[in-house]
């Protein structure tokens, strides 16, 4: 039965959306995960993890959302299926890229910054954004997180090409 | 929308179970809450965690495993929706309860009395299994937890009486 | 060179403290743990936490807080030597007995139920007073926290006689 | 009396240390910060986490160690004065800049690059140091983390001048 769960793909990025762009990219990669019968993992807040999410729900799909704080937070989005609530503040952000068979960064400020570290400790399949400003754009460029190169690091320019390319690495690896 | 997110109910317990009367009422209470339209919140291991995990599945319900360690760990059942390593070790028992809306105590040793403790700090509504021995038996017959008598602490003989409690709790304490 | 650090001595219990009695245990706990060139560990707030760092600070000795939130935190108290914010809200309560090579139990609520459980868990030699109310009582009176007794529970009338035992029971697990 | 609290510097880097050179400014570190009468707060593992203990150990100083593991861990270093085991794995990363008023980055891969992203999100003063390679010195040119910049980052050449910027902006941000 192992063999048959669901692909979990976590998408992370700005809580404050930069630009329409941005919030199409996380929208589609919500969307494409849903249609690939994938569960979206996220921050489950606002920005990017709203889009996506709302992305999931307009396919019907599931979406969980690593909550740092607990449900009374204004920030959670509306859009989430299931809601973990951490209380763990700024530390939950080691627990979604561990969560996520590969990760999608779209855009991102420092918090994505420490995401995309710790997606790279776990040495998870990782799809940078590189269409937009933001993390996702310098460390897609960059290659690599970590000096022996270790990490799989690819880019992509829409949501539909991340989702794709994290499917398939994702079998890769099985 | 938020109001119409699913609920979340924890199922917690031995991870090697005791009996066949055990078993049954794990089983059970993952059956009730996938019935229920509700979603289990579980530490995705052996013993009550993979009962109520089986119950779900045999219903074609969603259950959530806040687990210990890595995905790699031999002891994550088989029967798990969606699976959320964590990494943490002993400190993911504060996450469980708190993902929760509400709580079914089934047995359980010294690791689900951490568990109970989260649950009463968090004041959410719990019900203790007495018809089988444990934590859950000792705490559902001492009737409080915490001094001061602040959280509710209910008690079931069985998983389903265990579900419906819960499911009146939170519908109160919404 | 390891085997020359000092002892760290853990000693938990209430935030707010009930009886001059109670103080005085802790405060007495904490005095000794400094005589004994042992280093304080405890989650370093108020009550009984206060209580047991005024006791090592008053001798010149070492107290570490492990705290729930940032250094902001009003509830910090001002006996510490040193501070470790954590920002993971009760999960810090993991960390506490980890950290410590035995622990002192001085009353407690189920902040201090959790810690015993952790206690227990990690298999820590563990002293509970049972001089004054609290989960410290009642579990010194149970004699166990686990059902297969694994973990060491002794008790203790004073603070003396409980760092005492703990001094012993370390010594005799290197 | 919490004005008089000792200030606590943290000194992040490679866990398997690249040139003398590496060794010398992260053992300068350690040795400057102790001659302040600080308290360095550390990984307490190997690589420059262990010069920077060392540096503290040869000057009777105090330095604590925030373990991702528990004391069995074979990576801890001899020189530590304080250990603090927390079984949580990599996200002990996140505790690390937070207990620490100002942070010394000495090189560092990927590791070290979440942490320096949770220095930025609690806005600690941060020294990078530029004369050694790894992500101090891509960090300590680029100028910033966050793309509103509203970190402190600064650079230093040397162990002594990093403590010396260290002191300096963690009494002006008193």
């Amino acid at each position: 039965m192992k063999d048959k769960r669901k692909i979990q793909i976590g998408v992370i990025g700005d809580s404050q959306i930069r630009s329409n762009y941005q919030y199409e990219i996380a929208y589609e990669s919500g969307r494409e995960i849903a249609l690939a019968g994938a569960i979206l993992i996220c921050g489950g807040r606002t920005g990017v993890m709203e889009a996506a999410c709302k992305g999931v729900y307009d396919e019907g799909g599931i979406s969980v959302g690593i909550l740092p704080h607990d449900l009374s937070d204004p920030g959670v989005n509306d859009f989430l299926t299931i809601r973990i609530p951490t209380l763990l503040n700024w530390a939950r952000n080691a627990i979604i890229p561990l969560a996520s068979d590969g990760i999608i960064a779209c855009g991102g400020n420092v918090g994505t910054l420490s995401e995309l570290s710790f997606a790279s400790l776990y040495r998870k399949p990782l799809v940078c954004i590189t269409s937009i400003s933001g993390w996702s754009k310098e460390i897609g460029k960059r290659g690599s997180l970590d000096y022996q190169k270790q990490s799989q690091i690819m880019t992509a320019e829409t949501g539909k090409e991340a989702v794709q390319k994290i499917l398939k690495a994702v079998s890769f690896s099985k």
